[in-house]
């Protein structure tokens, strides 16, 4: 087997995301199998300049497939925007005997990671597109959503319970997704919501009071489900709740789900996916396939070039 | 049996909580097995002012133990204030017979009950506390607490795996419970939040900044994790955040669990509860006990006089 | 637009699966936006064949998007391998003057309804395939697998707690999916089983014993997890477990996860292709596409003859 | 402060219990807080015997709250019968300098404990009431309990999305509790099921299956449930099925709900008593009570001499 027994260390990066833990159990457990050395790095990029780094057994890694969050921490690192941050990084791993360096996160991590790459040309990097946001060029799929969306599933579940015992009430609700509204518009997709507030389709305050006054107006009984993505983090639900009930005495309930949508067990689908995004990892580092990040597309796996990661995704914002 | 062959009366009133429906299905399956029709008003007191209502049946109700919110409808009748309105449900329940009224609620309905019964002396009027505030007088449980808790400490396993991927954040929660603390305090008891700020014991802004400062200096790793009791549903936490954020450069981030926590499937606690609050419901009325309701205290059921409802609960807020 | 305003029906046929309920209130609820009338008849053919029906309205489906089962019953109609009930199921369709039938089940159902199609051709028949097995020749997805695939990784994660709070105990566990075993391989194929016993790979007792005392060997620590598909409903895993205490005095637990995982709420995924599945169901009728089921492959929704309905569905044992 | 800065040791014995684990957390959290150091012996008595020991700081804590199990393994020791290892026991407790031992666990792990302290009699013991059968004597509750019931509840909560979606079905399900009946009859009390089979109240086979017969008599519409108590582990409820099967031609569904009923993470109430439990446990240390267990009765925490922990719980079988 080409490039058997190899040195690879893996980090996560950026924001954590359910799916990274049971990810980085399979990259331990598939790369022992097959010969490989495995080095996890804590905390991600800053984690190689400080050094912070184990050797990642199989043996504790089986909780980790039901674990949120990442168990070898993740976190940003701004100063690998400078030259000197990314040679700190460069020769931390060099020092380390790296072969492969594994990247999990989002377009920002695989972008820093080339950075790197530029400073250790021998260096392979392979990006695992890991964000609860769905957000990666080139995927149709990212490490995380899955379970992201059904916490907000579930969220709306319990509201609904509330909105229809009662007839005729508004909820608001922000998702997070920052710029991105795919987890928001899936529940519109779903049929859920009445419809969904996004950066994608900008939307006048005015345009958003009317058509909740119009859904309230048709709807019958039960009550109204309008979800609005995080964006710049100003909780614009608020201020809208505010005008229509000074302007038409409609008292609006608002919910923020914050962070907690950012962990929970990984779903089926994320433990699934995280299998096969480690297996294609580790395949790429023995047969040579350099700096590419994997993609889910139309129901494959593939290989995408890493300088491709900064690219916008766009969605069928209408149609599942 | 005394008091056999009744035909009683039942509604959900103000807020919803999940225990109701078990609850509502076992006075069905228990009423109608001790040979009572038992009669249904959708909507708390509005509905039997404006008649809505029918034979509850034991045959709809299987999949009731496992839904939150309430299958009858509730909400709140500031009307019944006035002499008129509670005279027009007087006069519904005499025309329909109705011998005995159960009201799940809180300490409002029951009050409204009370004003009921003035005009129609003859019903007996029962009461089964229903808030997941856990705020009635005399009770040490309330239905739907449990659940709401269950909701409140999920959510916060979810931001745990974030909060713990990461080091050094400060995550602050708004949970439901109005002026009434206890749901947000629990999550301090557990040992789970650094403190909590609520109602009754109240504390300046510079003190809760003071206290999320000095935590993040203790804590050698991991996160900070603060309950806000909603309170006046000015959502303080974001002000407070705001402040910290400008002042200290710390980013703080808020989560406002809002309505989602009075839904959910009713906890296993909530449904047995359910099942003993509609089981002494019953009694009451078969052996002629009148005006009470129903609080547990000490691990028992007993009764109550209606008139102590109003009068405020007080909790040992430092120890479970 | 072709074919507007048309009379359709639709049933639930054969096991239920979770999705089916959003399914249904998506095709309720598009249906009605583009000007049809649905008709929903109880409990699948047999429902047809003894005519009970209703008009199904968007209104009384919001809390159906989160309800496992399906709120219009299914069943089995072995019957309708016969012509005379075949006749009777197409002449109530023809005296309500439906036009095109959906028919949410798996491939058994598609027969049936093709069945009902030759006595009465003007009939148009669309297929949704829906059953937890994933089994339908042509679709990378069916309706209720991803539920039930959480439903089934909730249950492992659970019986981790304790397998490894504990060393060296080894685990059995029976999943659905009858001779279909995509369900029990996926626990493996995430990383977390030993190994998965399934009709498509047949093992020996023998083999599956002496897998189990290897992996006992092998493990330094934590448990050994084994899944078995349901296969004949013998519950062979218990079988095996005996042999094995008998002849090594190693206990084993097992556990038959059973009907549980038919139900429970759908998962966002299956909300998602629900609604996806909904709109082409409704797109087809109205573009008279004929007797045709809907498959989702390679990420896209696409329609497949009925015909094809029984041939079997081949995996990918060895990855996903 | 009486007893300040001991040295207190501590372990989980017998089966693991949802709850050991936040109750650890906060003996650590709140023993540290009040000057103690805390001693973790690993895998129970069987680990202070191998001297497998640690000190236990608050930061590794934080997400133990959340994980069913226990983080410091636990186990069976049969060798404790017999005095060598009893004195093994003590002699490491003894080099350790342990001033007391908390003991979470069910009554076999008390009398253990007992055991030791006969042999090392400055040695202070307090047993932890830690088992998902809830059957220590003397008290209302044991930490497991609820996360149990709920698991359970849950489990059929999904069978019944199965079960409503048919009609006239019987569904046998057999859960935990060994030869204490009372999450069996749990669902019964709450009003779900038909009826429990229970080893303290003894039915016939053909009892049973009269009672399923007639349920199914009177059943109009809707599907009949019957839990079964593990009892001797022969799942009897499989050999009850087969013969309806044979005789009436009755298919009847079962599920072994298994080990996974003794993990999950621990609901909240799981996490309010650990709480309170810990907290109890300090203060006997602190304060000089001796070889007692705490107990929860009629809503206090108590403290019951740990010879009483063989007697034998009885519950109130027919009401909540």
């Amino acid at each position: 087997m080409e490039g058997a027994g190899m040195k690879l260390g893996v980090i996560t990066s950026g924001g954590d995301a359910p799916g990274m833990n049971p990810c980085l159990a399979q990259i331990i457990r598939e790369g022992q199998k097959r010969g490989h050395e495995i080095i996890g790095f804590e905390g991600g990029f800053r984690g190689i300049a400080e050094n912070r780094c184990r050797k990642l057994s199989p043996e504790e890694v089986t909780l980790w497939y039901q674990r949120g969050g990442t168990c070898i921490k993740t976190g940003r690192f701004p100063e690998l925007e400078k030259e000197s941050a990314q040679k700190k990084v460069a020769e931390q791993l060099r020092a380390h005997r790296i072969e492969g360096l594994m990247v999990l996160g989002g377009d920002g991590s695989f972008k820093g990671a080339l950075a790197v790459h530029r400073m250790f040309p021998e260096l392979n990097i392979i990006g695992i597109p890991c964000t609860i946001d769905n957000n990666v060029y080139g995927s149709d799929y990212t490490l995380g959503f899955d379970t992201a969306l059904n916490t907000q599933t579930t969220y709306l579940d319990g509201l609904m319970d509330t909105g229809e015992s009662l007839d005729g009430r508004v909820f608001f609700i922000e998702t997070l997704g920052a710029y991105d509204g795919y987890l928001a518009q899936s529940t519109y997709l779903m049929g859920m919501a009445e419809f969904a507030v996004l950066d994608e389709m900008p939307m006048e305050e005015e345009e958003i009071i009317r058509k909740v006054l119009q859904a309230r107006e048709e709807k019958r009984s039960g009550s109204i489900y309008v979800m609005f993505s995080e964006s710049d983090g100003k909780h614009r639900c608020l201020r809208i709740a505010d005008v229509i009930r000074d302007r038409y005495n409609i008292n609006i309930k608002c919910s923020i789900l914050g962070f907690s949508q950012r962990g929970n067990a990984p779903t089926a689908r994320d433990r699934l996916m995280a299998s096969g995004f480690a297996d294609r990892a580790i395949r790429a580092m023995e047969t040579g396939v350099k700096n590419q990040y994997i993609v889910y597309r139309k129901g494959e796996f593939q290989y995408m070039d890493i300088s491709n990661a900064s690219k916008k995704k766009v969605f069928d914002w209408h149609h599942i």
